[in-house]
């Protein structure tokens, strides 16, 4: 249940147009909803401004389209992340109305264009390779109502590629970094502007890139102030984050 | 050389008050001072919103009484983290208008008091033994421009304590948690409210929480959404993050 | 062979009605029966209070079946643990009276229903994606002769589901917390009630969560009192142990 | 304050002996006492049983004075562990009804003498350098209340030491095994009863045992059922784990 | 070229029996044969005692013919470890004289029959599913002419199988204990006898076994003395090392 | 655009044969081309020496087809490393002229014939299961301009196989030494001569070697001096460094 | 007690030269001695061919004292490693006839002289850093009564150290190869003979030596057969293992 | 004995100006010189081009001072790394001419000044904290013969810095970047121009630095071609391998 539903319920009862009892029933699967395998926790939005968001990855096909059907139902809005090509097509077949984002492995319900939405997050990535990742940080921006754009391969090795974007680094927001390798781009853009920098290492590279160790500690280590990280392919919490410093920046109309 | 003071600079030349040659005379150190053992940053403060912060550790008594007097000379206020006992005394002794913050092992000079700033930085820390990380991103935080709180010992061991503080979280614009150990704390914080949480490991615990890198896993992996990260210890980074996230809610007036 | 059938042997020597022959021939596997693949440890029923579990990882279906048909032989219930799609198939059709219980991957004769056993066990599990381990620990204390429930999806993310288990939590004699990620269930849980709590860190997660370490290194150092570890994924080892303390605190009659 | 003084306190309300205004006084600091540097968790004896354990590594002396003090107050007990020795001689000075264990490094107020205590946990330990821990997890126990016994030096290396304690071994309701270098210990005792075993894994050993790490591994890996592990050198856990078992065995009279 | 061959090739050149260019001839091969992927190494024999052993793993079918054929030509007998599937067949097709060892991935030439060859050894494994690699262990020593051995199923959770191989154990020359988990198994043997004991650790075990680095560890800091170490997996050099030393101990006539 | 071919514009402009508007449209792709999923360097060959190579991992068949398209049109000659078989045959297709090399998963169009080349650079490798890695290092010196040798098969085991090369190391400019298991060959090459040498582990190997992680340590603790190491299985770091030093010995007529 | 002194006890009762109750007091500390925070394992000797070793870190000077003098007064000889100079100066006051080897940490009685013993075990160190851990194995296998030689100094980086030693190598029934930084000298000698090695890596070296861990694995990896391994730094399990091996090539007259 | 040396004795007894036993005692300590505690490399000159390089750690002052005033001799120039004070003041003492560079803890006679030698090699170091290790580099290099230029404090966090070195970068023959926290400006240094690039990391940073393993992986992953990579605060190893591409680049007249 979205806040401004809540909010209504409880001015009905307080104004006699509803009685407590209507009202509790309209509350039955409020905080939690009872699925059986999952528990799914409907007062997130209220506390966290945000519907719960599912993880894909560990969940049967009939588990995820049962959670896709009733987070829809309680907020007219849905973010699947690491789906299965097994969960996704059951979705798709259950719930027309999704998208699913096969490269960032998403399934959306209700995602604003690009180029709508509030604020503005951007989204970089040093590779060709970590776009994936990028795709998802980018996907789960909008979702939040964030303005998001994405700008692929201007890793470090080639400098003027970075050094060329410079008006995109000052006009957003907040500014997701996703890399692999050696994870050096988050210095850089974080040494040119004064924007939160959320760093996502990736997983790219071979040896002892170590399924993107590498990249994590080179961001963890960044000798440029203000960079934040978060877990390694984890476009999911890097977008989550920008949109969150997006909305302080460019509160939605309350 | 701070923004303001160099577009007065270029407007004096525009309008004649002062010439070109005097203009490079003033800019004489701009964009990099050359200490001989250092290269000052004297354009972050224009790039990036905030002058250069001086990694205390591993440089010299005399080298850190040169970079602070160029530092402070030029931007009017001072910030060096990880000082050592030996470098604070030399510095007091020869800028005797510092402060040693010696718990945070910090040395500043232009710290607004407590109280005052922009908006609200909320610093949470788990425990008694966290303070000193705890400290490091509370003083930070302000130098850096914003109001901002220090609540301690609110571990998840005793969930009353941070349920107890549900109105400071829903006040602060950021919120850097600081935990050792198992760094719980950040996940249950960042489950509550939809507010920035920056997280900070610390090197607190013993054993397997191999100086923090416990609590670091921990927090990478944190199932509540839009949790970021910094190296272990690393108050300062924290601090830093949340002031920028602040200042971008709260712009002051430019 | 059971201590209950031993101790009838030799009083069946001692009274005479059996000679010693006829009980040297009914030791014949005693205390170990050799399988030329295997020494299957006899006397471990006597020792440790259950028979041998069978770790069926990484044994050919028909040494499987082998071990299964002895083990049932000598003491009427079978417990075999990580079995292949492969190991279950040649079971079930060997000895039909088997279960095969797929999502934990165990294969069970002679476990009582949900509802009958002593005591109280209660398993808990963070996620929908830890069920596979929260049910291996499960079957595990039920088999052991423990009363036990399972609660899904409680996570740390949404407090209020944990907080309205609170009586459950205080009936239990002993509780298994399933968690992957950042592994904090077990740090709230202990924080709540005085029951040992057996923490069992999964593998779910990605990226940092380096397989489960995030979420064993977590409860390694849990800032709860009281809290004990088991391995990555062992369901087994944290429902045997829970079933042994609840044995302590409700022993059956002698 | 104890459970038992709080239930005190509130039929004196009931019965009338005493206001509401004056059992809010009396619980002015419940559930937290806030000292500044720490928020005392004063109702976890209400929840968990004891009351808070003092963490001493990482407090100030003057901090640690305060701490214990408002504990003693509070509870009529105390345990400090990782005590500094500066930590320990401030604690002697300010309240001489102390006791300084100082190969355990713990400091007691109201420990009962050894042989105390209801049921029995049996502390072994593998080598005469694993002592300290030993010591802090067998002083930790009859801390709890448990009668607790300690027996040192009975390492795999020779077996009939460990063998020669079988009748101890099948005395106890709980049994804290506490080892260094390769950890082996707990497996041998774990499959020699039917006893819950805690494993304590030390730091003792050199090169690749890695601080404990070995130990951890090895006890983690345990093939015996049911052995469950603390953190490396976390005797104060093993012996915690141990006595909430030998409670639930041997419950007090109510 | 074998040892003796090349003596008497020389003692022919010597008496004049052979010309030098006829002996340079048979010597064209030596001291390496190259079949351009391989420099095969004919002097080995000579200098180390036995022929180039071949690591099948990373070689093509063709490659591994090629080699096989070389060797057993130059030495008369073969053994091949790390075999694949191709590989084995390939082999066996074109050298039909091989034998293919499944479980172990080993193909031999000119492998003794059990129970003959020199001394003793004895190759002992913890679990069942141990024995692919006490299996490579076993064929390795008989392949180096030692009488050997193998015993399964005898880890420490049941001791009384291990103790009752105490006859075996002393017989010995030389024994390899090979073990996964938690490697416990060479420090019990290690205690209960003086014979060299060769630990191969294993990766059986799931979790923080980590592949076999649990075992790994536990038998490098065995508190038993003179336990030594080989790679994870690694029953050639276990059992390569015990046949060394058996020889050693029953030197075959010179 | 190479960079004679870039000279030879400007002074088509500066001589007044070709406009200032003809050049800008020369230079449309130039220092990037956007090609949507990637920015080509073009500026690189400029700065670098050498045009961008490719990375083939984790691009798609269609996206390598455009960059090996774009990048030959701009230079005239391709490397393409750790190509997957897909994008091979998509390249074979689509640009005829392209040469697969299987064993080194690399497309190179323009590539000398061995023999070729300036200088000489060396390329060992330790056993033939390293060839792989050895290629790619070959054939990327070839690539860049050098006269480069492969030596298959020399590792320590049999010191008088490298010790039968000492001509061939003394002839070289630079030597990439290849090596997986303990990864001792650079330091006996180091120890043996004045050259550059270039170490590079391979994940050859198993248990212990941690996928290179061994020969990787064993490389950058070589007790040899002088001996720069590469990531593991990075033959293209390997070759591209040996042939710029290789260059720099025998310059190209400019 | 010593097995021919154990064995002339039995024969003493047989005869009837003692009573049994006579035998049964001189036995008294069999099979061990309980010292309170050590019980000595008096039968190992028995067991294991040599007496119980002393591991002096973690033990108190007044403990080791004890045990010094108990194993003393039993054997007749003593060995304790890894003593702190405290414990070597109480030992050396209390029993005056000890020897202090101060580089390599030991305390002995009894120790034959260089060039006496049985066989000939060879020491082999890389570097002069290294010393400490040879003359831990040197004075070790001379203690087990080995006659032993320690060469030191003959690192791979000049070949022709090694190679000059090759008479000796091939003297020697074990030789024990002591190296850090990458320890590719076991791997050399492996080579060179057919002798078991086992190599001793030390934590000689900095940076990604980690403390003897690249030594470590580098042995582990060896491409020379039979080459097995113990702890880093362990000087004493080399020696005690190659004295073992020595005493089987040698057995001294029963 | 230096080439020329050597070459002069061997002409010498060729022209019958000295005896074959005149030279045979001139080269008595040829090709190894023993010390007793090390075997000295005397014929290294001659295989590497360099006289041995005196490793200072873990040598004691009077077997540093041994060696020292052994190389002298044998070469005219020395070059001690990892010096002690201790050792430092003996060398000082014992063989005056020597120099002490005390922050970079090395020991020279015979050393160029700076602006002297062949060639061009650039050392860049990242901050001033690294400035130990890049003085390691840079005296190695000019102790090897070639020129060298120390550049200090040009990190990426003010990429302004290094952009203004790029006239620097080009003239050099190889470059050394000395970096430690995330280490990336090798990758930048490696995308600005075509010159060997020669990376080492430091252990300047904290926390999840590692100790400079951060550092060490970014570099190992540089995305820029051709980075090659020494150990963590090696900067011996990376001005050694400089001087050697350097020597090659601008070889000295033979």
């Amino acid at each position: 249940m979205e806040p401004q539903a809540l909010k209504a319920l409880l001015r009905a009862v307080e104004s006699g147009q509803s009685s407590a009892e209507q009202a509790m029933e309209a509350l039955a699967d409020w905080p939690s909803q009872d699925l059986g395998h999952s528990q799914l926790d409907m007062q997130r939005s209220l506390r966290c401004g945000h519907p719960e968001v599912v993880y894909g990855a560990g969940k049967s096909p009939s588990e995820l389209v049962d959670i896709a059907r009733a987070l829809h139902q309680a907020h007219g809005r849905l973010l699947v992340t690491r789906a299965t090509d097994e969960g996704a097509a059951a979705c798709l077949k259950a719930l027309p109305e999704c998208t699913w984002h096969q490269r960032a492995r998403i399934i959306t319900m209700g995602l604003p264009d690009p180029g709508e939405g509030e604020g503005q997050v951007l989204v970089l990535c040093a590779g060709t390779s970590d776009l994936p990742v990028a795709e998802e940080a980018w996907i789960t921006a909008r979702s939040m109502g964030a303005k998001a754009e994405l700008v692929a391969d201007v890793g470090v090795a080639g400098l003027h590629r970075i050094l060329g974007q410079q008006d995109r680094l000052r006009a957003a927001s907040a500014i997701v970094v996703v890399a692999g390798m050696e994870g050096a781009l988050p210095s850089v853009v974080g040494g040119l502007v004064d924007r939160p920098v959320i760093a996502v290492p990736t997983s790219v590279g071979y040896g002892a890139a170590f399924g993107g160790v590498a990249a994590l500690l080179g961001m963890l280590n960044s000798c440029a102030s203000g960079v934040t990280v978060v877990n390694i392919d984890n476009g999911f919490g890097g977008g989550y984050a920008a949109a969150q410093i997006n909305a302080l920046a460019s509160p939605p109309p309350s």
